[in-house]
């Protein structure tokens, strides 16, 4: 018997999915038919790399694309773009789906769901939000909307709503597109899932490349002229002129479909599912990516993390079971990596204020030193702070913020989390050495070393 | 009543474990008093950083010397240079020292005694080996002889016999400093701490940058002229003009001297410790750096890898120990970095040709990826090969060949040696993502990847 298989969600988790369910079957023999469904015009892309398109740093949206509609249907998954599910029926097996731009309609059954829905930017409910020129940044669709703003409109002022990653990223390209542009954020300082102390390098790297920061500042209104299209912002400190906006203010999960068709969800809004990636309570249904909520290890508790990287993971492991294998999604650690004009930013675990909130005694140590020998030439400024728990010194996170070849050291630091090291480990564990590449004692190791020194 | 401690060594392990038993003995309220003897002139430097002084990339020594003797005086340290330790009489508890340039002659009492003496270049036992201009490179003085000779001499010619980190990275300087060089080698590709396969990659930049690449090729006598200045070698394949020879095939222990008191040595020559760094089979005597053997993990043997930054660390856990502290130095997993040109080239664990003399059963997968996402300007090739246990999936090596950014990810792989994780676990791990940084999957994770589907 052939087995249908219903795939919402044609991005990174979904098309994985379906891509190594495919592999796996093949490998025992099974056979399967699989119809993916997305209200997009493309498959399996980089949502990371829209703010390198929307710069006029890659050209966009072909490079993004890792696998095509077309590739997908000569591996014999029946794609469909410009399709919307609309409603989910468990218990008939059947998902309703309708053209987006046309008069289709037609209802799939399945004998295996998966969703992929990904997530959605917050829009903040407030007066003026259904301005034109506000867009949030999540898909490749989104990505062409703003850059066809941008060349019609041709902007001259820009603000950007959350200085998070996706924000600040996106803030560099349109400075490098030559707006001016300012940050709204309510926080104290930019890049929340760092520490304020390491944030603040953040903000200067920003006021570096001429990028007007307003920390605690929030937004009240935007407001539109006479077309309809967004002019300004009112913000709690006064008004700044913008002719676009992005908002960078964060993801939730698109989990309106489960939920209405009874599937659960999470505190944060996530799918619940579990480390096969099938949805709780359900036999045949499963999700991943963005949709879903994610084990993270070091608090020991499910949270909403929508990352590609995960996307692909889970993506691969669901596709794993659907075909017929058994793989398992062991969590996350929250390690993320980010890159704002010359300045690597990464981090993993606990901040401070996780730490805090989790009741958990730590020693934190910020440390200086360079990224390779400081005699060699090229060796750049990084700084790496690490929390430590008191007393056993398990390592608890750890933060990096410096110039070219600082933030890949972070990884490193999440293999230590993963592993529940303490920080006298991470010490004196065996890291590559040459002046080109490091100090004699890495900068990580050097975090760590002090981490434990203190401890003592 | 203060002790007494003798530091046989005033380079990293020695300087290290000093200054780190004055800190842990102040920090308990006891007294030491330390006398540090060496034969050369300087303490505390980066021998790592020698190719980079004879390249003129650094100004050597003052760049590469971490601290001075001055220093380390201030510190409470009574540093004598030029002196050489001739002899220890343990049941004594004394060293007989003498001046190098002088009639200078002590003997020196200690209550304990470290030995931190470090190893000597290879010098293989060939006609002509004597001439003039056959230079090993273990020492800043063996540097400064170097300079000192390129500088007299000019040579135009040079060839690097062996063709490892320290024979490339010579190699290199050398070709830097406008001469001819060829490299001879044993094997039949140069950098066999890499399986010959990558090694074929590291041959290619070093033809790139001009060296006579001469693998499979035996020396059989070095020549000199009538001044006693070496001119050529004789090779199996041939004569090769050499105004200056460089020795790159390896180091031994210097251990002589433990080997005369008495001390116990391994099969490679190395002093024989236990993991607080104390000589096997005595209460006062402790050792530690390039004259030791270390615990490799993933062999489960104890191994000679004289590496600047094991020294620092054991250093550092011996100084603990004899500070009155307790530390313990865990063993290495084999972790080593290098450039050649723009090719950065990194290994830990296991190469293929260990784990068949291990007697392992195994899978081996190489993959191509690239240092950032593909589409990221600046995307540079790099090349991955992990070795894995069958059928288990352990991680037992890794390699790593490619330009910028490729080779320091070896630490992941390090930590996941570290760590005893499967192939299945890494490839699952929460490593940073981001365009300019890595593809979504990291180039890591995909090489071991490809190993668990091999296993499956």
């Amino acid at each position: 018997m052939v087995e249908r298989i219903v795939v919402i969600g044609a991005d990174a988790a979904g098309m994985s999915a379906a891509s190594q369910a495919l592999r796996t079957a093949a490998g025992r023999g099974r056979e399967l038919e699989i119809v993916a469904v997305d209200r997009g015009r493309w498959t399996s892309y980089s949502a990371c790399g829209i703010p390198y398109w929307v710069a006029g740093d890659v050209d966009g949206p072909d490079a993004l694309i890792a696998r095509t509609a077309e590739e997908h249907r000569a591996n014999g998954i029946d794609v469909r773009l410009g399709t919307v599910a609309e409603s989910v029926d468990l218990a008939a097996g059947t998902v309703e789906v309708a053209g987006i731009d046309d008069d289709r309609r037609e209802r799939l059954g399945f004998d295996q769901l998966v969703l992929a829905i990904g997530a959605v930017p917050v829009r903040p409910d407030l007066p003026g939000i259904e301005a034109r020129g506000i867009f949030g940044v999540q898909t490749l669709d989104d990505g062409a909307a703003v850059i066809d703003y941008l060349g019609i409109r041709k902007p001259r002022t820009a603000v950007v709503v959350g200085a998070g990653y996706i924000g600040l990223e996106m803030a560099e390209a349109l400075v490098r597109r030559g707006m001016h542009v300012t940050v709204v954020e309510q926080e104290p300082e930019p890049m929340t899932t760092l520490d304020p102390d390491l944030g603040k390098s953040v903000r200067m790297a920003m006021i570096g490349m001429g990028i007007d920061v307003r920390t605690e500042t929030g937004v009240e209104a935007f407001e539109a002229g006479g077309d309809g299209h967004v002019r300004r912002l009112v913000t709690e400190s006064g008004e700044v002129d913008a002719d676009v906006v992005v908002l960078g203010i964060g993801v939730r999960p698109a989990s309106e479909l489960a939920s209405a068709a009874g599937l659960p969800l999470g505190a944060g809004g996530g799918i619940r599912v579990d480390d096969r990636l099938r949805v709780r309570g359900t036999e045949n249904v499963w999700a991943a990516g963005d949709c879903v909520e994610t084990f993270d290890r070091v608090r020991g508790a499910y949270v909403h993390v929508p990352l590609g990287t995960h996307a692909n993971k889970q993506g691969r492991v669901l596709g794993t079971n659907l075909g017929g294998g058994d793989a398992t999604f062991p969590g996350i650690v929250g390690t993320a990596v980010s890159k704002i004009c010359d300045l690597e930013i990464a981090r993993t675990g606990l901040r401070e204020v996780d730490a805090d909130a989790a009741g958990l005694e730590y020693v934190a140590v910020t440390i200086e030193s360079t990224t390779r020998s400081g005699y060699y030439p090229g060796a750049e400024p990084l700084t790496v702070k690490v929390l430590a728990e008191r007393p056993g010194g398990r390592l608890l996170g750890a933060q990096i913020v410096g110039k070219e070849d600082a933030a890949k050291r972070i990884d490193v630091l999440a293999m230590a989390l993963w592993n529940e090291m303490t920080v006298m480990d991470v010490a004196m564990t065996d890291l590559s050495y040459a002046p080109p590449f490091s100090p004699v004692w890495d900068p990580v190791q050097i975090a760590a070393r002090k981490a434990a020194d203190k401890l003592t």
